[in-house]
């Protein structure tokens, strides 16, 4: 892959403030790298979180480098020939140029082996992988569902949303009444299940749909991989469920949360916005707003 | 939707114990709702459990209500123009009512896209779904195997068993022995699968088969999502193993016991019949029978 | 099944030391058993680690035992008619003979229902199940996918690997950058996954592909089911990763270690050389050369 400079500053466009050194129409990029690997041909950019930016920006082998504006254009680096990108956040800027240039698009299309219900409505520019089984659902504009996955009916999926390999969508969670024997008897799950807009849901989870209301995962959060969520979930916007974590039924997660990896959540408990429940935490009571809690049973930390 | 209470009334029959009010006859049902929801055209149901059961009975917005012999036929909902349902368990009665009236039935069928072992027994009545891989292995009868589903040689599967969407019956769990340098070889699983009947196995879980002896799930244990059950477990009758739960190899676990979501069980280690284990727990010994433990490590609550 | 006895001793060849009795080439042996159920046709053994090895001998009912050096053919085991195959490590060579005698041969073939990239390479001898989805990677020989397996782009599978049913190699982990209001979005996985040889990974199990460095899984590490691990990870070679086990981003687990079930370990995190963390542990910090760690969050046992 041989891109010229000029073609990433050009699509930075509004982002970009300005650009300091002489040889940007003579760089070539081929790739982003790692810190350890990066070269010449490496477009290299500085968090703008981090120490030392400055030395950073002295040190690295790149050529061109996407940096804040807390970084001068120093006599080192005018000496070394580099070309400093000035942006507002560096770090969003580099995730734009690598979706943009250094992945490769999805032509829409359904496969021929997946299978599709008669009465499914699907939106436009929607990829539907190998071997995935489409229910009675409805399916947004600019979907990608990779291969392997069984939406199920009453599965109402939004815009922009993208569904990794063997992800399961509305199947029923476990909820048996007993009769005086002790015998279950299965109380079917007639709700549907909502995805909002911008979702992500990770390889191999499972999404649970409502018993008697419906689960709903609101706009732009992220469910990563091997997660069970609950029915009747009500997961706000713009949360992430980390791999490997579990939420039983009629869990709310209000917006901004994060929930880490491997966290348990009891059923009908509440977790506030922009909460963060740490790695492994089980949580059995509701967690307020703003709060962190960590630990088996979890606990607000202090 | 629109069914005649007098339909769901004939269906109770022996349930039923006696219906209060006039107008059975003129309500007609749309839909199971939850309690926040309830219209006219609910069919409402009063849990046996609840305080307040005869307030519930006078505020809800039904014309028609599922109820326990405690709630009086009260001059409130006599005016309100009510009709009361007299049964046992309205509970039950609710979830018999919710399978018979609002599940689409599943028409008996193998999908073209099912690649069944030539040597499979199948049953009568049974419904496997798309890209299902069936082994050489014995279904029985009324038997749902719903979509992506991987049932491996040496699988016993009783009768009305439902088994979700990715869900994998008899993979060979990890069990190596291993030379005088340290070099893992496998232990190969040779023993068998035995599914009980009624037993229910949730999306993407997976249930090992045996090494020597057989991986065995009793009749009407009910698995949910993402559970690993290891080799040559025995669980029992009746059991429910929650989302995420784990179980290592050679576990027992008797009848009657509740495993709840996330927990960890070590091998070779027993859970005694009518056992609860709490969310998250580690359980690193034995469990005898009737007893309640939480925390990682496990320990008893008192 | 019926094998002759001395099918079996030809087999080991080099790592028999002795035969001890009379009766070798009479004996057919039908099958492995439990202690437990061992009867005339069981080829039994002993396992070097237990107690009381000679007790065990006089009173199985098997005809034929592997044995270690220790076990003396005593006058009983003299009258019993059995025959005692004396090798180094009994408990490896039942192994390697229930591999040889006892596991059916897997036919090498990609099965028509497989979707293969047309830039796969793809090695000798290598078996891919229905449903498979293999992308634009590379294969090696002697390779079992089992079947409704998902390998992304960009993964590199070594030779003599297993991959369970239902598993997925390269999937995008949880990866994402905010802008000023919030709203995250993806860093792209732009790095390869890469499976060393003799690596087996269990059912339904995810390992991610690297963000701008790669996966690594070592050679003769085995990765148990329903298992998340995380992009950038490298997990050196003999390590065992156990089921539902999970690693965050960019953790490294070096040489001989186990990873006990049901584990979460957080990002950038190191695990040293021949570690033990234990059943549930959530690992926050690095973990030395050597040592066992246990709880939540993990502490060295001591």
């Amino acid at each position: 892959m041989n891109i010229p400079l000029t073609e990433i500053i050009n699509f930075l466009s509004n982002d970009l403030l300005e650009i300091k050194g002489e040889n940007a129409d003579k760089i070539v990029i081929k790739y982003l790298k790692e810190p350890a690997e990066v070269d010449e041909f490496t477009l290299d950019w500085i968090n703008p979180a981090k120490e030392n930016k400055q030395q950073i920006a002295e040190d690295t082998n790149a050529k061109a480098i996407l940096v804040d504006e807390e970084i001068a254009y120093s006599e080192i680096i005018k000496t070394q020939g580099k070309t400093l990108i000035v942006v507002k956040n560096p770090k969003f800027a580099i995730a734009q140029i690598a979706n943009e240039f250094f992945v490769e698009k999805i032509t829409p299309q359904i496969h021929p082996t997946a299978s599709i219900h008669s009465k499914a409505k699907i939106g436009k520019n929607v990829f539907i992988g190998p071997n995935c089984i489409i229910g009675n659902c409805t399916i947004g504009n600019n979907v990608t569902i990779e291969g392997n996955n069984y939406i199920y009916d009453r599965v109402d999926i939004g815009n922009h949303v993208e569904i990794h390999a063997g992800a399961i969508i509305g199947s029923e969670a476990h909820n048996f009444v007993e009769d005086e024997n002790g015998c279950k008897i299965k109380f079917p799950h007639l709700g549907k299940t909502i995805i909002g807009n911008h979702v992500v849901v990770g390889a191999n989870s499972v999404i649970s749909r409502g018993v008697l209301s419906d689960t709903i995962i609101g706009d732009n959060t992220k469910i990563a991989q091997l997660v069970v969520i609950g029915a009747n979930n009500v997961i706000h916007e713009n949360c992430a469920i980390r791999a490997n974590a579990m939420t039983s039924g009629s869990v709310a997660i209000n917006k901004n949360s994060i929930i880490a990896p491997s966290v348990t959540i009891r059923n009908q408990k509440t977790i506030g916005e922009n909460c963060f429940i740490g790695m492994g935490a089980v949580v059995t009571k509701d967690v307020p707003d703003g709060e962190t809690w960590i630990g088996n049973p979890a606990r607000k930390l202090r």
